[in-house]
């Protein structure tokens, strides 16, 4: 005779809210990093995030419902870091460094709440934006990008019986594990999660990050997700976003100043950090211009994180630079990240193995590629492309313009100016889907 | 936080036996239609059971423990029909009749138990009997598979890990899923589930049913197990099987009487159902002598379950045979069985459809489809040919010729003497891997 969890089951037919972030560690490792620098060099900065959904044709506004997304969001307003989430923060290893978290970083978390925010209905998608210092609101874009997406994956399974979405989470288990048996092939990969932002789930993403553990072993070297990798005892990888480089540029005052804000950057970065996580984005304001305008110093760096170039031509340009710099590739990291997925993991590996060091982010099609998988056939799990970045610094427009023009934010004149400064060289539109 | 549920971790970690049967409804609707006419008409016969692993490279003692196998046997000999499953019986409809079990089989079914065994292991293999009478030795038929063919698939799991199970049932609820959606394509489909004897295990023939009733709804008329049927409000699918004729013909005295046993033994069923369950097995002993020597009478009857002939080939044979006898195959029914999957169901479906009453029973590859699905690469899911089957009558042997050679089961000079009496026309060599 099957038993029933009596007081179980009244808890679940009380819910009143399903959390969809119950820790500020569910965000992405980066965001830390960034904050610590943030908050050590740039705490009386102000920044307006906002979420962008570049997926137009899917009117978010009427697929969630308003009063969902504010129960979400002000649940998220609630949640402080805990005792223990700070104890492991401080003493953990990162990247084999103790202490990459100042004891005064530490204390000034545990005081941390996510800020306010403003959310209006325009034309059919939310306009969620987060004014305030710096400090805070960039600690928004992870928990915003989750809850939207999550609640959206929710809307979507809302109908669906208990045999249907069994089913979808079986075909979603077995699509995710035919690929790992691909990437088991690949000896030498080096492959970490990225998937929060977009993941179908909290804890979609933590079975993903489950299967690929006992996957891929060795080759899984750990995930973003801090809160993951805690739990998961895995190591949280992450070092550095655009809003670095797109606030230093909104500050700069001449164009002078704005070519070279992203090294200067990159300067405070090093320093900051002594050294360590020595990993540079250089695609901003397009990579061409980026590693044209190089200062030399760069060369020493560990690597880069190639977001928008596809990835056998980014990664080519960035080999031929450090080789017109005397450096030996192989000695040197590179990181895909931008939008990867087992054929485009497989391509990319098999054409740089053995020429470069070589690293994977993979993103959305590890944490939410359930295409094809609804038995009613619908597409309301599949993916969009939903961002927050940062679109101003104390006033002034933020830019971010990207190897791909299909991925620039920003006012059009703004635009404009950073294009005329930074050059459009390299720059290769291409269909954003994730 | 997670809750435990401390009382359901106790438990489950004191586990002694997690029975494979635990009723005796959880057996083939036919068995009992059988047994209720066994009883009637031949009480005082001894049977003898048999299993039989036709895969013979799968040594079954080197797989399961034969204590476990023991406590397993002895576990279904302490159950007795419950209360509520005998008032089922009594007061459900059958095929649109009501009544179709007498009160007095009802009554004498309520104090039965499954009778002793028999285990030995020779050469690799379980050598299990059963031993009696024929009203109590042709009950252990489908609990012998189950427990067998269930004790075989939890040792092929025993040392997998829960990720791997994971994706073990993920892998084979997506294909199931996948035969679902090609099914659907077939407007006309009758089909049943008759995966029993074969199943990986309840819970996954129970998970199998559900997804059949739900994805295909009317064109599922219902499942050959009787307790599932009960649970799950189906219709209980079956009529008859081999072992009636077979013991009839054990127990004929001469060539002549051999060959009309089949006949007589149809001939007490429409007698003894009152002209209900009218379908006949045709190929005990060979169809192309069954019809050659089959009464006109057998005309009229609903229709044939062709079990051991290719489909298409079994089925024109029949056709043809209606059309000798001056009857439309548009009015009559054809039942295919044998080792079916969705490439045979849809190939016999599209050349039969039109032409004749057409229904599937599907059995093995619907309810242990687990080929490819084990992440790690293992064979030990794979489903085998195991039958328990009468092999002798009153002391005298029973034989089955079938329509493959390789299905044929008693001492080579019986199959010898009921070749010379059935003749071999017709027989076709075929794998049987099912």
């Amino acid at each position: 005779m099957p038993v029933t969890n009596i007081a179980k089951r009244t808890y679940d037919h009380n819910f009143r809210l399903d959390p969809i972030v119950r820790s500020l560690l569910d965000t992405d490792f980066y965001k830390l990093l960034m904050l610590q620098l943030i908050r050590h060099l740039h705490g009386d900065v102000q920044a307006t995030f906002s979420v962008i959904n570049r997926s137009r044709t899917v009117r978010l506004a009427e697929v969630i419902d308003e009063a969902e997304l504010r129960a979400q969001l002000d649940h998220a307003r609630t949640i402080r870091f805990a005792k223990k989430e700070l104890i492991w923060l401080a003493g953990n290893t990162f990247y084999g460094k103790q202490q990459m978290f100042a004891p005064d970083f530490i204390n000034w978390l545990s005081a941390f709440r996510l800020p306010e925010y403003d959310l209006r209905i325009v034309d059919g998608q939310f306009d969620l934006r987060f004014e305030g210092p710096w400090t805070h609101t960039s600690m928004w874009e992870i928990p915003a990008l989750t809850i939207i997406n999550e609640l959206r994956a929710r809307a979507a399974m809302r109908d669906k019986g208990e045999l249907a979405l069994d089913i979808l989470y079986a075909r979603a288990k077995a699509r995710l594990w035919e690929k790992v048996e691909r990437l088991r092939q690949l000896d030498d990969l080096v492959l970490s999660d990225f998937g929060t932002r977009r993941r179908h789930g909290f804890l979609w993403q933590r079975w993903c990050v489950e299967a690929l553990k006992e996957g891929l072993g060795e080759r899984f070297i750990g995930t973003s997700n801090v809160l993951l990798a805690m739990d998961a005892d895995l190591e949280a990888i992450g070092t550095n976003a655009h809003e670095l480089p797109m606030v230093a540029a909104a500050l700069a005052d001449t164009d002078e100043a704005l070519l070279h804000a992203p090294y200067r950057v990159l300067e405070e970065w090093r320093a900051h950090y002594n050294g360590n996580l020595l990993v540079a984005l250089p695609d901003a304001f397009g990579t061409a211009s980026f590693l044209k305008n190089a200062p030399s110093w760069l060369a020493d760096w560990t690597g880069f994180r190639p977001d928008s170039a596809p990835p056998i031509e980014g990664g080519e340009q960035i080999i031929r630079w450090w080789e017109q710099h005397g450096v030996d590739p192989r000695t040197r990291l590179l990181i895909f990240s931008d939008g990867m997925d087992i054929d485009t993991i497989e391509e990319t590996y098999r054409h740089f193995h053995g020429r470069v060091r070589l690293s994977f982010g993979w993103g959305t099609n590890l944490t939410n590629d359930f295409r094809g998988c609804d038995p009613d056939g619908r597409t309301g799990l599949e993916p969009i492309s939903l961002v927050c970045k940062v679109t101003s610094a104390n006033g002034r427009p933020a830019v971010k313009l990207s190897d791909n023009p299909e991925k620039a934010t920003g006012h059009p004149d703004n635009i404009e100016r950073y294009r005329r400064v930074f050059g459009s060289e390299g720059q290769r539109r291409s269909a954003v889907t994730v």
